[in-house]
């Protein structure tokens, strides 16, 4: 069994969003798994000195046109949310949470549903009512999601689980980390493809560093 | 004639030297020209409050790495410069003054062997000499060429050539717009080409909006 690959991402990044919808099928056409991991940007720009994309004069305003562009260049469902940016803490809590008492599976399910709300269906996935919502449809009790999520050990979890990330090196969503290398953005996604291809092709890695990444011939 | 693809560059930007060996190629590809413009992201990054992102916690150390598996992925040469971050003022001012007076197919030339000079055979562009030897292997003349990037009237235009570039929403290097489209970044260069596709096709941007950048399919 290979180790799983780290996807980490935020419930408020349009391009963590994106990623969410590939990352899965990417890693199972190499034969590997996928941890996802709930992180909190507001807390890793604290160290990076960064801010939220749609706030930084100038890139802010073309970001939302960049997310529209890049959803409809991969063919991905997307709505300009109307509750933007919105905290994300419960529902990185709510996961936490499920992946603890309920399994990675149901965990994944849900956070895909929590990120298709917020972008596809313009819900506020900041209200614990509307994350509710989303468990029931999952078969999730909500009643005991709420308790779990709201409660000290899950909320020291997810603080130390940011501190984890950080010292990894993530600095932003999305981030994955494939035995050790890490790649940012979503933009890299073709780098993951090809890096995972690499791995299970052991005679074109040892003809040296990072020529295993020249999949694209100059156009 | 359609109008030149404009293209904005730091000569200090790794992203932007990638970028400067695939343009022109791109831009001929769907029939336009490109019109290269050198701007300092010194100057942009006061407006959007950015840094060198060699300089940015986490990123810092991230990047080098990106700048590698990217050039590697692209098959771009590409070695990693001693020289850096470093002054590209004159640089710049000396790529404004071919334009103005030797025209842009030699001040493109000349900017491409000054990014290669960086990236690739590691040559400090920040000191005057060295980018006249650049120059006197094109054939110009060092003497006018420096006497000319250090006038008044060129460190003038490129100050008021950084602030056209802000009024136009650039924000970073490589910048490219075409026809009023702003596209941040080389890994929106698989966007960029195909948006100058699909302007050659009108019978499908008419089928509405974004839909023109569908081109790939979910993986």
């Amino acid at each position: 069994m290979t180790a799983p690959i780290d996807f980490y991402f935020d419930f408020s990044s349009p391009y963590g969003y994106f990623a969410s919808t590939r990352i899965d099928e990417i890693a199972r056409k190499y034969g590997r798994g996928v941890q996802w991991h709930p992180i909190l940007l507001g807390v890793v720009f604290k160290t990076t000195g960064s801010a939220p994309l749609p706030s930084i004069p100038l890139k802010g305003e073309y970001c939302w046109r960049d997310f529209e562009r890049t959803a409809a260049f991969h063919g991905i469902e997307y709505k300009r949310p109307t509750h933007f940016p919105l905290p994300t803490q419960h529902a990185a809590r709510a996961t936490l949470w499920l992946q603890n008492h309920r399994g990675g599976d149901l965990a994944t399910a849900f956070a895909k549903a929590v990120y298709r709300a917020l972008f596809v269906d313009d819900i506020n996935i900041a209200e614990p009512a509307e994350l509710a919502k989303l468990a029931e449809g999952l078969g999730i009790d909500p009643v005991a999601l709420n308790e779990g999520a709201t409660s000290y050990q899950i909320k020291d979890q997810l603080k130390a689980e940011v501190d984890v990330a950080l010292a990894k090196g993530v600095f932003g969503s999305p981030f994955v980390i494939i035995d050790g290398e890490p790649f940012w953005g979503f933009d890299r996604f073709d780098q993951v493809e090809a890096y995972l291809k690499s791995l299970r092709q052991p005679e074109l890695r040892a003809v040296g560093g990072n020529d295993i990444l020249k999949e694209k011939k100059p156009a």
